[in-house]
């Protein structure tokens, strides 16, 4: 395969975020076809720093793979197909529950921006809780009822915190998802960190505003930094 | 050896709670022998990282090899056959000593299901403090009275934490074992790092029903995933 | 090239201050040239993990490339060729921003020295505010005349934090650049766990002045050590 | 050199304890000669993950070495020449500045038992200031004066620590002193971690007494596991 195919392009974004601590042995990363916006690529469930090439499955909008397989296959794979028919606007998305944010996702606090990077988070990260809606589950979202009613609650923004679940982010481009993913989760490390000893001094929206697009160089940079540190990259 | 042995797996699964931080120098896990049900399977004295296949032993519900050895063995194997004994649906258990678990067992906190992958914990975790029946000692469980009053405080429930010892999980099956073991801990440290900023939500015992119980698959992933994580997977 | 050219010592630089957690993604470590006081090495824009010999540009006080180049630079060089014009004692230059020292750039905290190594600190550590002069900015430092008031925070000292941004930290040296870099991160991360547990004990002026000046040989051994310490050392 | 020399177990011991978090670029762990107990065995001054048996040398109680050198060597190394004399019954010495005791040397925190394995502590640890005796100096114990002052304070127990500076722990044997300075490491940790969340249990005086002492086969077993650890085992 092409080293630009979105099968491989999928692949080293699992296998990057895997290795910077945001999935682990469950989460997912996405991207929607380039050529086809009714299509979208993700891998047959596996683990994602395990996820190869010959993994990654071509998806319609409904979230039923377009080669019928006997594979086993994430069963919240709803969460991507629902999204990217809501939001034409994204082509990439990651769902996990990293150690980083899940305090957001536990305890009453609210995820902002404290540094420059940490901008690519936005402004507003809204919270959605599947207890609202739907009563007692067991928080996985399965169901199309269950992702649209969190893809409402995500809205026009970059990322959703699910309360008692994780997170899901969602980028304009595969770079620009990995790029907010990791540097959401570190915004994330820090605030808590931070907070620990007082009150903090925070990005006002503004600031956001100016700092919160980033060039596709920086973007590039930091791609080509996490892609030297897998195993086999 | 085949690669389904108790043997392979024994050793295999000491080597990956190890490597994912549930065991250290210290801790043990054993399997019960899949056609004996007084029989079980545990390595000779040895820190797990380094448990072999060669390193097994096969043991009889008095906690004895079954062929004889003048090799060390576990001090606190005890703990294995007594509860093999006394809980016939049991057919993997691991002892250990994690740093995520140990606040529960210093200071006066409640192990509570704050995920879905944590729900393997189950709804109830009893606490047991060798001193109530047993009085001062130096806090190693060796003797069949310390390892019943153990399993009893345990009863049907899926662990138990030990005053500041450890804490004991079992499994009906090796992989829904590490499954757990490895959760609990990962859910543990959550609620820590969560708690720190406030009041944290948590699972209701009936959220805790609808997903306790993990699809053959979902056990199997998370194995595959953390065996390839092993240096000489 | 030589093992000892400029360009050796500031990719080696690069790669250790990446290597102990200084540096991520993001952050550059330059140093003056050794003859002629109006040049400075720094690499192109690159993670610092990855700087190579080949990567390293001389650059002049104005913050330009000595030789024209069509790869792209960091926007935020202007912070070392404004303090090499600002700082003739200085020779070499890190921005960062660590994990370790981010709290003090968020929450009302002083960075204290606690430990003889934290000593080459200094006595005192400014904080500098780009929204006290600049008012809303994206809080990358990338003008003369952003970077001229971060110098005059700085002043005669020997690091200036950077609030809701990082560190600038300055040496006579490279290698006492590396020791301060890598040791202020370690003070300010004991500090902090030392805090989270009650009112702590620190070093009086005094001791800092008996304490902040470190033999070559005492530099020396702790770089062999964290070049060592390098995948391909 | 035989795999039981003193050059090789010291130079072991130095690059396990640097392996398992206890020392970093600085911190040395001697030990006494087993056939004249007039003399130990210490680096020359070297980062510990460093130390081969070449750099192992034999020093006598003034703390010279006994050939003389040009080498550098720790400028600290009267801690083990006073303590070999004032201690005769302890034959190996390390002096740490780990980042999970430093807490008690900063804040005003009693180093507590919490587990069996961190029974190796004992039942007290003093805690030495140099400011008392010396006034303001740089931290450095470079001075028979002040080690011997140190050695006063340790008395005859296991441990003492240092206020803004670090720990020197003492042991019969170098197992039995790796064991103490790695789980006495691992008990502060888990001790500063609960406490975090509340009041916490530790263990009784009588119950120290009964968990203290380890037999030969538990100290062995962790050695050989530490050992097997290291890049070159």
């Amino acid at each position: 395969m092409s080293p630009d195919s979105p099968q491989t392009l999928v692949s080293l974004a699992n296998r990057m975020l895997a290795r910077e601590g945001v999935l682990d042995a469950f989460g997912h990363v996405s991207m929607r076809h380039p050529a086809d916006p009714t299509r979208f690529f993700l891998s047959r469930s596996l683990a994602p720093e395990l996820v190869s090439e010959a993994d990654v499955l071509e998806y319609d909008l409904s979230g039923e793979p377009v080669v019928a397989t006997k594979q086993a296959l994430y069963s919240e794979r709803v969460i991507h197909s629902v999204l990217y028919r809501m939001r034409p606007d994204v082509n990439a998305i990651c769902h996990h529950h990293a150690a980083s944010t899940m305090p957001f996702c536990l305890a009453d606090l609210k995820l902002r921006v404290v540094t420059q990077l940490g901008a690519s988070i936005g402004k507003t990260v809204p919270l959605w809780d599947q207890r609202d809606e739907f009563g007692a589950t067991n928080h996985l979202v399965t169901r199309d009822a269950e992702a649209i009613s969190l893809a409402k609650c995500l809205g026009a923004n970059n990322m959703v915190l699910m309360k008692r679940h994780g997170v899901t982010v969602v980028g304009a481009t595969l770079r620009e998802l990995a790029f907010r993913s990791i540097y959401s989760c570190r915004d994330a490390e820090l605030q808590l960190r931070a907070m620990s000893h007082g009150d903090i001094s925070v990005f006002t929206d503004e600031e956001i505003a100016l700092a919160e697009k980033f060039p596709e160089a920086t973007l590039a940079r930091a791609w080509d930094y996490w892609r030297s540190r897998l195993p086999n990259a």
